[in-house]
């Protein structure tokens, strides 16, 4: 076969690919899950959230608790109704990173990026967290715990996504299903209980709530918007995770915006009911319910503290209890897997970490290394970057879910905003050029849905600065500060070396000769390898260069030329203490000085072993050589290898390492095993 | 200047640098204390650790102990004799690794390499831990704390070490002459209280020892004699370090040997007259001393326990303490220079490590890249292994001076003996050609001297292992056969190597013709100056290659490619999902494999970039690409740099790290700044 058929071949690969990539996209069934535990494991501690503000001020005010509820749902629903209209305007998986950064520019692009990189973080910190306390719930022995078990937590993530886990449906489909369809007969068996009169009490319902210092005297109509202000702008954090089907839409099924709109629908429903029905069973149920740390707050009924060894578990936790009461099953279960989903849930920002991190790349605002998939060090950086700042996290504030709420929400709602902006900025663009009046009626409809969440998420972005500012959101955004310095800073570098790179007229003079120096260490196969490569060359000189420290040695070495009859003249450079590398730059930069117009092309002879410890044991003097000769003018470098037979092994284990399944390779819509669906696929 | 010129100059430069060299050569003033600080600072707790074996069966036994140290002086002095014909033998610095290898084979030479490097721990943790005594003598504040002061003491020296301190004679020098001088004052002040009748009695004088369970009743004389074994073996400290000259002749002036030998002859006196007169003053002046561990065997001279508060400080520091009485400037004045010398010691096995390190390697029975100066990253490696190393140690033993030395003397003297046995062989052999009678008799006067010697230490050396290895011997035992199997692993890996790479004559077929690639990722400078350089090297063939993930970005290139009228084909790879190592490497083996007699030259533009955080944004796929190339037969890769601006950073920064001093120089003879007398010198 010739050299032509091989690029043709490969030239042609491209159609058989597209068109077998679809055997790898995911049906609306299995994409609901893959992109839902994010969301929807935010009913496992929003609803907490909302209570814990409102018991600030003492059991009273959870009378407000369903209207918030239901002011959240409506801001749900505004966000996922602008949500649906960017899948069909951004199906490129960009998401609010793309359309901010299309419309409103590269400082609101960065800023969004800042913020998804902070929000990762938090959604590590946030889930992994709560997953603790469900635990807690669920083995007493890990009350107390908690911030013990939620470090080993993401210890254990980051170990599997380090070792390529496999983002799979059935990995996602069986907890997010089982959790959906738990909750669901959980709700409808306590509606059902509450029709026929035998709903139960939960086991903190009689309990009293001492309001917190400063809450103890009659609130004031400004004092008691500002508390219902923090409780809706906690509960809030049931929206976290909603964007993701937006980043996700590539990995759809066709028509992919069609079927990622409609799974953003029901993701919506779901989590709209779900959050109601907690919400309002917690309050006919008899929910008392603060901030885990102020446990000191909560009185029994005679006015008696509860005392140290109370335990306060989580709400779905305390009504999956009640509603099962006398049939423990159904409370593991339900309590199992909201655990297991609120850890799908932060290994969700494992997956979308790298994905985020080879968007912002391509757009040069991070090491480039991090564009290309094949990077596994870079890819392993990133991973291990989000464990340790999740682990800083939930070790500083004590995996207490209350105070990184404070941090989380913020984040989360400027890029919620700054999208919808975008959206609107997009909609009136397009609006100028379309002629058609069918369009323009449904980009017009459009525009008015962004416009309505604009009005939404900036409401609650303020809400969430005033109320949030003081308590943690200071921390998000002066992270997402040096996220953006740091972004900007890189794009910088990258822009100056583009501009030092750019080629002019003046690059195309040839050199007009070419000096060969073969490096000798020894007189072997590889030596004699990198002489004939380089003879092969046909240079104008060529000389080989052997670099002494010992008479003796040096020879040896020449006595053994000269027997070989080797035809290539051997210089020998003399350096008393043993340096090689510099005797060989000094050479090949007095050989250049000599000849400004040549170029000194320096051969290297190699071999190359296949154990991590031959490595050590081998070439790093090679190596350092090498390094340094690319900082010489004038001078390339041609590395020629030997392989030794114990090279096979790096082979194969390089071999093996690429087959891995990398995380974020489902969302990416990549297939998992580039060899056998994709580059070769014609053989 | 013609390249001739270049290269003459630099095969000229020989003759200038070795007559140079002897300035940066030590005179024996200077090596004295360079050499001495190890072998002298052992009387800092030599004759403690004779005391305290004694102390076991009381009070009592300490009539032995002048007899004690005189069998010990006698020792000494037999080795010291041993060295200064190994001095005159082998005057290379190999020490007693040369000797062992060339006289008694390759498994000597690793057996004492093992033992060595053993040594070379030890001597840090015994000397610090030491050092901590004498700190805790000096502050009270550290007493209790000694095991914490030592290992940050150990840190201070890794890093100085790594920093690269400079070993220069007045930094030994003045410690090491004020120690000897102190120490002289104190016992010439002490010898003339004695006579005129005022010597004063040390602190402890009056304690009464109560022995150690198992020496509660009178001694059987197998049961002394067992004892006074151990206290003799224990006082065999002192000799280690004497062999530090051996392994340092050529860092001597002229005559190297000679004047080696007289610094040998003039160490060795000074440390029988000092370790003689410290036990004999201890002796005189009433001195009670038990392991500091078992302090609780001390009684009041009413036969109360001393309690808890009771701080028995170091034999030395007891008699500064009496003689100085009324003078505390003496006592501090000796205490601290004791100090100072005892971490001078350890100091020398951080610069004795690498220097052994890279003579093992050159035998290669060590990482090749511990054999070269240059290599900085072997080098720190070396250094903070030896520092984890004797922290380990020092934190298992709680930096007790008396547990450590059980390890210490069976490595010394297992070097000690074989050194002995390899110098015997070695006269036998030259006895065997030399004709000469005068220099047979010198001869036959110098195998008598080892033989001595080897008597001596194989007899010390019985007693050790008898007397010592349940104590801990074991564990250097262990430790140096894990580091002989380590080193036998390494040869057998260099030869295995080494056989699969020698030439025969099937290596110098030359390929038939060259097949270049030149990679483009962008047209920028570096491409152009690739393709430049590939051209001028006139392949049989020659194309661009362009790896596409985006046909838009292809087209893109192809269209600036026309524009610029580049005359070199451009081939475009398409790789969906942004690999490219892959499809270079498949397209580079299909070449090779259509063409199976030629060579595929791959080039690979590279811009070079100076701070490191630049080097983490730039080349990491062409560093990826290059390892992958390496495998794949029949290729060679070069890389074309181009030098950004920022690369000036770098280049400066490896000029201020390569003319750093490096541990170990002075003692190597090697010139602290080789740009400045060496290889330059002649410009």
């Amino acid at each position: 076969m010739g050299v032509g058929d091989v690029s043709k071949r490969i030239l042609l690969g491209r159609k058989l690919r597209s068109s077998q990539l679809g055997e790898t996209l995911l049906p609306k069934r299995i994409a609901l899950p893959v992109f839902a535990s994010d969301a929807l494991s935010s009913v496992a501690y929003a609803p907490d959230e909302i209570f814990i503000m409102l018991a600030l001020a003492g059991a009273s005010t959870y009378a407000w608790s369903w209207k918030i509820g239901i002011a959240v749902a409506v801001v749900m629903a505004a966000v996922v109704a602008s949500y649906r209209q960017t899948v069909h305007a951004y199906p490129s998986g960009g998401g609010d990173y793309e359309v901010a950064k299309v419309n409103l520019g590269a400082n609101a692009g960065m800023t969004v990026g800042a913020a998804l990189l902070v929000d990762y973080v938090l959604t590590v910190a946030v889930s992994i967290s709560s997953g603790a306390q469900y635990a807690a719930a669920a083995i007493p022995a890990v009350s107390g715990h908690e911030a013990t078990f939620a470090i080993l937590l993401v210890g254990v993530l980051t170990a599997l996504n380090l070792r390529g886990v496999r983002e799979s449906g059935t990995f996602f489909a069986i907890p997010t299903y089982g959790f959906i369809v738990g909750l669901g007969v959980m709700f409808g068996f306590g509606f059902f209980q509450w029709m026929t009169g035998g709903l139960g009490q939960v086991e903190s319902a009689g309990l009293q709530i001492e309001p917190s210092p400063g809450y103890e005297q009659e609130l004031t109509t400004i004092g008691l918007i500002f508390l219902l202000a923090r409780a809706f702008s906690s509960g809030c954090a049931a929206l976290t995770g909603v964007e993701a089907i937006s980043n996700g839409v590539p990995a759809f099924r066709r028509p992919k915006s069609k079927n990622a709109a409609t799974t953003l629908l029901l993701l919506g429903l779901i989590a709209i009911t779900m959050m109601l029905s907690v919400i309002t069973l917690a309050r006919q149920m008899g929910l008392r319910y603060v901030d885990p740390h102020h446990l000191d707050r909560l009185r029994n009924a005679d006015g008696s503290p509860v005392g140290d060894d109370f335990d306060q578990h989580t709400v779905i936790a305390q009504l999956a209890k009640a509603i099962f009461d006398g049939f423990p099953p159904g409370f593991y279960f339900v309590v199992i897997c909201t655990g297991v989903v609120l850890v799908l849930a932060a290994n969700t920002a494992f997956n979308g970490f790298p994905v985020l991190g080879s968007i912002l790349a391509k757009d040069r605002y991070a090491p480039r290394a991090l564009a290309s998939r094949g990077d596994r060090l870079a890819y392993s950086n990133g991973i291990v970057f989000l464990a340790v700042m999740a682990v800083a996290l939930i070790w500083v504030f004590d995996a207490q879910v209350t105070r990184l709420i404070q941090l989380y929400i913020v984040g989360v709602f400027i890029s919620f905003t700054l999208s919808q902006l975008g959206m609107i900025r997009h909609w009136t663009r397009h609006l100028d050029t379309e002629k058609n009046p069918a369009a323009r009626r449904h980009m017009q409809r459009s525009r008015v849905i962004n416009t309505v969440g604009l009005a939404f998420t900036g409401t609650v972005l303020v809400v969430v600065l005033v109320t949030k500012f003081l308590a943690g959101a200071w921390i998000t955004l002066l992270a997402m500060g040096i996220f953006f310095l740091i972004m900007r800073g890189i794009r910088k570098h990258y822009d100056r070396v583009a501009d030092e790179l750019s080629a002019d007229d003046s690059d195309k003079v040839l050199p007009t000769r070419v000096h060969a120096i073969v490096l000798v260490s020894k007189l072997h196969k590889p030596t004699l390898r990198a002489l004939a490569f380089a003879k092969a060359t046909r240079p104008n000189v060529l000389e080989a260069i052997y670099v002494s420290a010992d008479q003796r040695e040096a020879d040896q070495i020449v006595d053994e030329w000269d027997r070989r009859g080797l035809d290539v003249p051997l210089k020998v450079l003399y350096s008393p203490y043993r340096e090689l590398v510099r005797p060989v730059v000094e050479y090949a930069t007095e050989i250049r000085q000599a000849n400004p117009r040549g170029v000194v092309a320096v051969y290297i002879p190699e071999y190359v072993v296949g154990h991590w410890w031959e490595q050590l044991l081998h070439n790093q003097t090679a190596l350092r050589l090498k390094g340094r000769l690319l900082f010489t003018p004038g001078v390339m470098v041609t590395s020629v290898p030997y392989q030794l037979s114990s090279s096979k092994v790096a082979l194969a284990r390089a071999e093996r390492g690429r087959r891995r399944v990398l995380a974020g390779d489902v969302r990416r819509g990549a297939p998992s095993v580039p060899d056998r669906r994709g580059y070769r696929q014609e053989d």
